[in-house]
């Protein structure tokens, strides 16, 4: 097995950041280059991501994730939505795949068919659709980040209305997760014990 | 940076598998307990895992998802599952962090006071937290699975209701995803394309 196993382990939920260690452009950007090829349903790839890196931004970031410090403290915070409806922007996102040769036109079209059909008037479908893509892209940006040598941390304490609002979603985009990303600082907590794999897993 | 970087490259959502080749019990073991090591809200772990393994709960596993013969063929299928309500057992999954000695007492029970006040009387914020949880988990799956030589393959295309039936669970328990898990046969797809990273990421 790869290393894998180790960045799994050694991930640390981090809270504490050494503010004076900035990340590159091009750091940014591959992380969430790597967080775009997780999986989705229908390969539908409903998520966006705003990285939030200007002392600006920071500070009304902070002010609708009930003042947590970490996201000032961090050189970059992505904002990771989920989109609803993604449904109506299915054929675009599938169009490469059928350019590339390897999916028929007919199955494209049948995937727009199917998805059109379970989700289109079905809005708690989209947002669980919304929160399964966005959770998955958000997984792999931080192992990502492990393994870039940086630290991350996961956050769901947030007024996802009023963020919405400070940050111009449209109606379709829903914060899911946020994620601080960053080179730690000391202090940070380990990595908390987990429940016995006995209460966890089942075999059928 | 580690080899993370061409796990997640060379993830591949896998629907053909070679169904001669099975997975012990400890690959099966091991899968899960790196999914575990995934974070969650509070350190919640509002999460369970199914391993469908038997031919015969694979065949009322695929009567529950719409036929699709994967989970057939695959040596297994985990359920994973999101919990609701899980602010009921914060306490107990936070002793061990207490008995560690990271984490205070007075901390602790801050957690289980506010985690219980944003939760109790939100169901909607339970189910999201349980989303987020669970889809953590799977792409932890999903990448250890990668890193010990499988493939994977996640599905959300089931009757949750009658999944929830056939497999007995509680009514606080929600299935999020299907992931196969096993060694692949030659005929799957390649990673889809993905949209420019213009179009799904902005810097503020």
């Amino acid at each position: 097995m790869s290393d894998i196993r180790s960045l799994i382990e050694s991930r640390v939920s981090t809270g504490r950041y050494d503010s004076a260690r900035p990340l590159s452009d091009d750091q940014v950007a591959e992380l969430v280059q790597l967080a775009t090829r997780a999986p989705s349903a229908y390969n539908m790839q409903n998520w966006k991501f705003i990285a939030v890196r200007s002392a600006d931004a920071k500070q009304r970031l902070q002010a609708v994730s009930y003042g947590q410090s970490q996201v000032v403290d961090a050189p970059v915070t992505f904002i990771i939505c989920g989109t609803l409806a993604a449904y109506e922007g299915m054929s675009k996102v599938l169009q490469p795949s059928v350019e590339a040769g390897f999916m028929d036109r007919s199955i494209a079209a049948g995937w727009v068919e199917a998805v059109t059909g379970s989700h289109r008037d079905n809005p708690q479908l989209q947002r669980d659709e919304a929160f399964r893509s966005a959770s998955l892209a958000a997984m792999t940006l931080m192992l990502a980040a492990q393994g870039m040598g940086l630290a991350s941390g996961a956050m769901s304490g947030f007024d996802a209305a009023a963020l919405a609002q400070e940050f111009g979603l449209a109606d379709n985009e829903v914060p899911v997760m946020l994620v601080t990303a960053g080179y730690p600082k000391p202090g940070n907590w380990p990595q908390k014990p987990r429940r016995p794999l006995e209460d966890v897993m089942e075999v059928a």
